[in-house]
């Protein structure tokens, strides 16, 4: 036996036991006759105090001890005389009676404290240290309670856990699969996964009526910031339900999740709302609805005034941000260079200062006299002390910008507070949307994804306008989940596949086996995939959701720390009957 | 909403409800007047009447309607005239009043009964169809349970679950390795784990103190017949332990599942075995302890009496089988070719009846006298009506054997239920093993394996009698798990490296990130690692890994289902930047 307790469990109560402790030293203070160390482990800290005039060869040796070696200590708990009540074991301390040096260490590359002095490459390499400190570690404590509690709730439902494989089929249309050269079946690949989508609904085809999986899937493509080449679903399914079951059953996934993880309660339903109008209202389809700042549409009251760039827009829409009439020219000036940063791409900024004193000031007032402002103003709903913006041009365009605008103004505002979420359903995606380049069709989800029933007529006559019984969940402007009803019907899935494209052979090759399977009793099923990085960085109030991942890849998709990918041994390559070309 | 209940669920307390079930057609049978439908789902089956003198069309409707059709009904429950007190559902059935065919199902190519009619081959092409069947749905809800049991568990005993990666570097020694090609990084491949062994390490190192997961393993190797190229592990590590803690833990968690899942309780230790005395017994690191047949040694009593076989033999082994005195000549050959067949190998079977009346007869008469077989029955505790067996040679080749006779015979007399439970810690393996070609050790379990402490000095002296502190758990002579406590100590762990052929330059190029790791304070640390798909086929009574996963590959490594692995299009190899050679 290492220790009778860990680091972070001693109390007043214990005093006068004796103890043994094992860990890492946090830090020394060499105080003359006293020297005491900060004893971690990932319970907690506990303060070692080695007395001079009571054992001094003891303290002769505590003093050697440097940062991060591991120590064994057996000793009496006592009260300490000056306490710390920051820490659970601050009212307590250990006289140590014996210790044992377990491992040394060398010096750290950088410091093991909440705040570090290591860089994001350095740390990478050294993940194995930077796990250690307590931001990384409370993040993983927190997804591994996250896991508990999702499967709690899953098996609470009756749902079953089923693995499914991760050596599957590469499709021709599988460009950003991972291949997996097989030594058995010369010249043949598998892939990895990128969702167990099929598989899935296999399963309902079996008769396994509820499933869910957390699960790691595969891409391989250039990587976001917030996208690596492995990530983890929570991935479901259900069979027999509608649209509303499924929102019901997941719904409750996620407020079990509050309740259990952050002790947040939704009495109410969560929000739902349509694509149509999220991308009317906010312009987006993941709108962060902890403030309103509603997108407003002011083409009947900005046109025909001889200001050409608003006459020859499609759209002119603005945001009314409260109580920010006083801003400078040089902050208007700077969120005009925002707008107009590649990545948002606006042409300028029209401002609209509604003054305290009833009258408006706008950056446009050659065009338009204080009438014209004031009927912008009550489309807008402003109040004397607001500030209007205004963008104008293409209609989506527009939308998307004034959604980046929004967000960047509730952050300045303080409205999107990391402590508060607010979830929101998102239901009625349009089933298809037209690539522009090629003029064809591509299923906005997936190419299973049933259209609403109301809409079926509309898939010959307009199928852009064909609804689609798929839903998104969006907590706080972030989307953590979507998924859709499935086509159970063979006649609806046939029209898909015309619509997407797919000659009938097409089809066949790349989802054989499942069009096999729907000809043996499909029932009707649906379900949803949330992203399980994601919802732990949006759990644990952060953006990155890098730190919520033990070993995760840099935005190259490597691995510093192992150095993966790597090059292969020729006798490798040889023997998976491969060669490398340029 | 589809349905009130499923199929499983309604009892007698029901009569008079409306209710409104799914599910699929598992028979039907037309009565003339009556016809009835036995409705399946994931829960259960519900017998659905319809009567031709209540609603004659909707009668004749139900008679249309064929095996694997998916229909929904609606209807009031009522007390059954005859009852099937085998099935949960027995005691009611339903008076349907409408009926919907939800989805039609072309003919199965094979029943969907507990016992069915289709091959192999062919149940593994329509795995989704297999996967309806009782015995297959039985094994995949026991594996969830098992699943979430386990994680419960953990859970409970403060454990972590904590995702390592399955895009990890290959090693040059990392023969079976399945790679994976990385389009980001041209010419670069990934190793999918052959398990998470250094990344729990490096867990360790970081402080995490007791980390679990269920993970899935990949191994490219040929496939034996309960082999699959990827395999589920739980996965497990501890810090500051010693191999009892271990054990302690460990042993919590089987009979956790054993009373969580089949309502079998433990209520003393498993027993501990050193791995000696398993060879010495049982001839097996796994003995199955359901049954004695203990191994006894012959040598002193028969050799020098002119039998050539025997004289010349390095061992004389024996196993006694209980009251199988009586058995034939036709029985005592056919166990002799069985023995002979070239996966036992043995030249030839001795064989002694120990007769009722004190007598005995053997297949070696002509050498030995009633006073030699007496002596060979007492080293056997033989009594009267036994059956005594005996092969020679080679000693760890007799061993072998037989441990292979004794699982047969055990097997014949009915004394390996499967039902009945006893596991056992095989202990103290070997460090190393000796490859007998090229005269090099091997780690027996993994090179970071520690070496006893009292069997330090053999290291230099005597290697191969180092015992490692390497544990393996065994139950009804199946090996589960398996672990050990690793090396935390520089020296040793370069003497290993050492006595296994590694220069430090080849360490480091295989477990750079490790070694870089132990440097920075890596506490004394030791797991296991247990087979999820074997224990849920021990738990489930079978044999058989594969019909304990969903969606298994067969002996070639290939899934037939869906046909993978498959050939890559010219463009996605190029893409890769690589080219097929043969």
């Amino acid at each position: 036996m290492y220790r009778t307790h860990n680091n972070g469990s001693l109390r007043l109560k214990d005093v006068g036991s004796n103890v043994m402790l094992c860990g890492w030293v946090q830090k020394s203070r060499d105080l003359g006759g006293m020297t005491f160390i900060d004893l971690r482990d990932r319970y907690g800290i506990t303060q070692l105090a080695f007395n001079e005039s009571i054992n001094e060869p003891l303290c002769a040796e505590a003093r050697k001890i440097n940062r991060e070696w591991i120590i064994q200590i057996s000793g009496v708990v006592k009260e300490r005389t000056s306490k710390n009540l920051k820490i659970n074991t601050g009212e307590i301390e250990i006289e140590v009676q014996s210790l044992t040096v377990l491992n040394e260490s060398k010096t750290p590359p950088f410091t093991i404290e909440d705040d570090t002095d290591g860089g994001e490459e350095l740390r990478m390499k050294y993940r194995f240290l930077d796990l250690r400190r307590n931001p990384l570690k409370d993040n993983l404590m927190l997804r591994s309670k996250m896991s508990i509690e999702t499967r709690t709730y899953f098996h609470d439902c009756n749902f079953l856990e089923i693995e499914t494989p991760y050596l599957i089929k590469s499709t021709p249309e599988g460009a950003r699969d991972f291949v997996v050269p097989s030594r058995m079946n010369k010249q043949q690949f598998y892939a990895l996964p990128q969702s167990p989508q099929t598989f899935k609904q296999l399963l309902m085809v079996s008769g396994y009526d509820k499933y869910f999986q957390i699960v790691k899937c595969f891409r391989d493509e250039d990587l976001r910031a917030d996208r690596q080449p492995e990530f983890t679903q929570i991935d479901c399914e259900m069979a027999f339900v509608s649209q509303q079951d499924v929102l019901d059953t997941f719904e409750g996934l996620i407020k079990h999740l509050f309740n259990k993880i952050l002790g947040v309660t939704f009495n109410e339903r969560f929000p739902v709302m349509s694509y149509n109008q999220a991308i009317n209202d906010y312009g987006s389809d993941k709108p962060d609805i902890r403030f309103k700042m509603k997108i407003n549409y002011l083409d009947d009251v900005a046109k025909g005034k001889g200001f050409a760039i608003f006459d020859n827009a499609q759209t002119i829409a603005a945001i009314n941000v409260s109580g920010c009439a006083d801003y400078s020219r040089k902050k208007l000036d700077e969120l005009t260079n925002w707008v107009k940063r590649p990545q948002i791409g606006a042409k300028g900024l029209v401002y609209v200062k509604c003054n305290e004193d009833g009258s408006f000031k706008s950056s446009v007032d050659k065009f338009f006299n204080q009438e014209d402002l004031s009927n912008w103003s009550e489309k807008c709903n402003s109040k004397p002390g607001d500030l209007i913006l205004l963008l104008s041009g293409d209609k989506s365009t527009v939308q998307k910008q004034l959604n980046e605008l929004r967000l960047l103004m509730g952050s300045r505002l303080g409205l999107r507070d990391p402590k508060v979420f607010k979830p929101l359903w998102v239901v009625d995606f349009p089933l298809l949307e037209k690539d522009e380049e090629t003029g064809s069709y591509h299923a906005m989800h997936h190419p299973f994804t049933s259209p609403k029933n109301e809409d079926l007529d509309l898939l010959t006559t307009n199928p852009l306008k064909v609804r689609a019984n798929a839903y998104d969940l969006a907590i706080n402007g972030v989307e953590v989940g979507g998924g859709s009803i499935r086509i159970h019907n063979r006649p609806v899935q046939e029209k898909m596949f015309d619509l997407l494209g797919f000659t009938k052979e097409e089809a066949r090759a790349q989802f054989g086996f499942l069009l096999d399977a729907f000809e043996y009793g499909a029932p009707p099923h649906g379900g949803i995939a949330f992203g399980f990085d994601r919802l732990c960085s949006l759990f644990g109030g952060k953006d990155n959701i890098r730190d919520f991942i033990a070993f995760p890849k840099n935005n190259q998709g490597r691995d510093v720390m192992i150095d993966a990918p790597s090059e292969l041994d020729a006798s490798q390559t040889k023997e998976l009957g491969i060669d490398l070309i340029d």
